[in-house]
């Protein structure tokens, strides 16, 4: 990998998400050898991929290059690089690239879809964790519609332009509200010769509330505009089967053109771990963020399970826990080197918030919850000020300040390659 | 296709390009039904392709939905479709979603690339004639810089970071001026461990000299620009053979990692016509754009031989010949129809422009030639003023503004799958 050994001590990170950069940018200065590999070679914030996948964004406003990022880091080294196996006892991994020896390894790989084991969803339905898939989303939800045009079979039609998705968490709600604005406001003037009340959107939940995450009184509120736009909220169902055509559900049956599959996530955990040390698809950590038994390999965000009195059953996979645990850990390792004593983890709750539509949000914020207009402001303006770098703050305030006052989703290519089959016979 | 009968005769576009738009905005509201067919759904701006490959532009800052475009347009259809033959006598088409019947039949597709018939260079050269194509060249040129990481090798880590651009007319030297001011002001502080001193950036012309559609000056200041930036200008040399590694010419052989090919296009003709009509693989028409022998056939832009006694050998495979047929034949369509007589078609050269780096541009207008920082506010301004959409004008001046100030190319994005091949052994 072209690292050069130096007296500095070697701290590997994999993955550069919310937590594996807050780290590094803390560690910044600290007298290690910071090493990051990621298997892209950017950030991706991904709170907004739902909007890339809707055509109101552009990947580019959304993910940021890692090299950018730390550029003039002293003592860094960035590689693509995907991570086949840890060997703890070497103190050594093992990439696409080569391997690697570290004298600290932080394991922040985040999460993958998680389909569940139902049997063959993996090869049907859509997932939506990287920019990439976004963009496949972006591309095949247009050729449905391009796709309706062709078609005189009214069922055909309709299996085309209904659109489902699977779980109600922040991602499925704010997925299944872009796409009824999208049915509202966009596709009636791109398909005027469509018939836009065949349309369906259709947001799937296991559980017996919307954002479950959240406090009671914003999944009700949140329920209430989902419908208000149009979209059909099924709870407590679950789909139990997808053959790309027919959707089964613990209820009922029904065709579905496309099924978007935001249901849940596990842990990215790589190859070379014992089973004991695995929960919930998840390494398990003291509260100072080290993997049990593996004293200098930590693991951060969604792909730990830290067990603490006040999180017994370990913390929620978002991006908050990501940032605050990468921060603390950074601490903890200055701490170390100078051989302080290491503080415990613990995790400051401020809420957590979801837009369903344009002056429609839905926010906790401590005790406090609130919504509609300020909530979707507030959403907004925390949103914008997450993202990396001052380009991506403006360019994706401009595209927000253009589509809300265009009622627009102004990027809408289908740039992934199209598949058609041949429909109706010659007219005229 | 679903393309409903009307009383008003069917103009069937095919390809959305400079010329294909050009007509239809000029034909509304002209009692024509209008059909535009395009692979793509959405219209790209070529001049600029070269900034979405060098990582300056997004993708949706220079390709414009063509839905979008032409929104509120009365009787006209848009499909996404790929025309796999073109029956004159029975006025069909047939296409991979069906087939169509026309009235008139207006074929603007455009060229694509030109190997001239080099054995295997369709295989391993990059051209860059879309959207797809430019996106694939910038992960691959950033792809090239993280393997060059991975290797001691000095002979292949030059390789990799020596790029060949075959063809110096606009492409080629403004493909060649990105890839050096990469060079010179992006590149080091990306990879601080790569020797950007390695990194060489040919550009090999048959011809004598560069911009060979311009001045004899505009081509020699060009060529001034280019060296003074680094570029190795190799005239009068031509391209007999690359495998992926050793680039063969008449005069030498050399390594290279990539070979991009901007070295000519040939037009797009579509299957069904007679060799007779066929002259330099473009589609030869009278000066009413007619396809010869075919009264209602037209062809314009790129793919249009239209011979005149001013040209005699055609005109040049430029956007403003595109626009300039693509108004005329409206305006004699609507003539037509009237039962008036046609205008034979002028082409108004009003000359031309390239870029080839910050302040440096060359510009032919009618009798004047002008360069340096006043030619590149001209580039800009016009190239600006051209984008389609204000969108778009808004989003590529603030990338430009902010990549002037810093000397960036914001987004060095690998968005395509990555290949690597294991290099270096283990470590430390």
């Amino acid at each position: 990998m072209n690292i050069p050994d130096t007296e500095a001590k070697r701290i590997v990170v994999i993955g550069g998400g919310f937590g594996g950069i807050r780290l590094i940018s803390k560690l910044k200065n600290a007298g290690f050898q910071l090493v990051l590999l990621d298997k892209n070679n950017y950030h991706t914030f991904q709170p907004l991929l739902y909007q890339v996948a809707t055509a109101g964004l552009e990947p580019g406003s959304i993910a940021y290059p890692l090299r950018k990022m730390f550029l003039n880091h002293p003592n860094f080294y960035f590689r693509v690089a995907e991570v086949e196996q840890v060997m703890p006892e070497q103190k050594t991994i093992e990439t696409n690239i080569g391997s690697l020896s570290y004298d600290y390894l932080v394991i922040a790989t985040g999460s993958t879809t998680n389909y569940f084991g139902i049997d063959g969803m993996e090869k049907v339905a859509m997932p939506m964790k990287s920019v990439n898939e976004a963009l496949d989303l972006r591309s095949v939800m247009l050729q449905m519609f391009e796709r309706a045009l062709l078609t005189n079979d009214e069922m055909e039609r309709r299996r085309l332009m209904n659109f489902v998705i699977v779980g109600a968490g922040p991602t499925g709600v704010e997925l299944a509200g872009a796409l009824s604005e999208l049915k509202s406001h966009v596709l009636p003037k791109d398909y005027p010769d469509l018939d836009m009340k065949l349309m369906e959107v259709r947001l799937i939940e296991a559980g017996s509330r919307v954002l479950a995450g959240m406090s009671e009184s914003s999944s009700r509120k949140a329920r209430r505009y989902l419908e208000k736009m149009g979209v059909k909220v099924m709870l407590n169902t679950f789909v139990k089967q997808y053959d790309g055509h027919i959707v089964t559900t613990n209820h009922e049956e029904f065709y579905a053109g496309k099924l978007i599959w935001a249901a849940g996530v596990r842990g990215n955990v790589p190859e070379g771990f014992p089973v004991e040390v695995i929960r919930g698809g998840r390494l398990r950590t003291d509260e100072y963020s080290r993997v049990k038994g593996f004293d200098s390999v930590f693991a951060l965000g969604d792909v730990a399970f830290m067990e603490t009195d006040a999180h017994p059953n370990g913390h929620p996979q978002v991006a908050p826990v990501a940032i605050q645990q990468g921060s603390h850990l950074a601490e903890n390792l200055k701490c170390q080197a100078k051989g302080q004593a290491l503080l415990p983890f613990v995790y400051k709750d401020k809420g957590s918030m979801a837009t369903v539509g344009k002056n429609k949000a839905v926010v906790d914020f401590y005790k406090f919850q609130f919504g509609g207009f300020l909530g979707w402001w507030v959403w907004m303006f925390v949103h914008l000020m997450s993202l990396v770098g001052f380009r991506n703050k403006v360019v994706t305030l401009m595209n927000w300040v253009w589509n809300y006052i265009n009622y627009e989703h102004g990027v809408r290519l289908i740039t992934r390659p199209i598949k058609y089959r041949k429909t109706v016979p010659a007219e005229k």
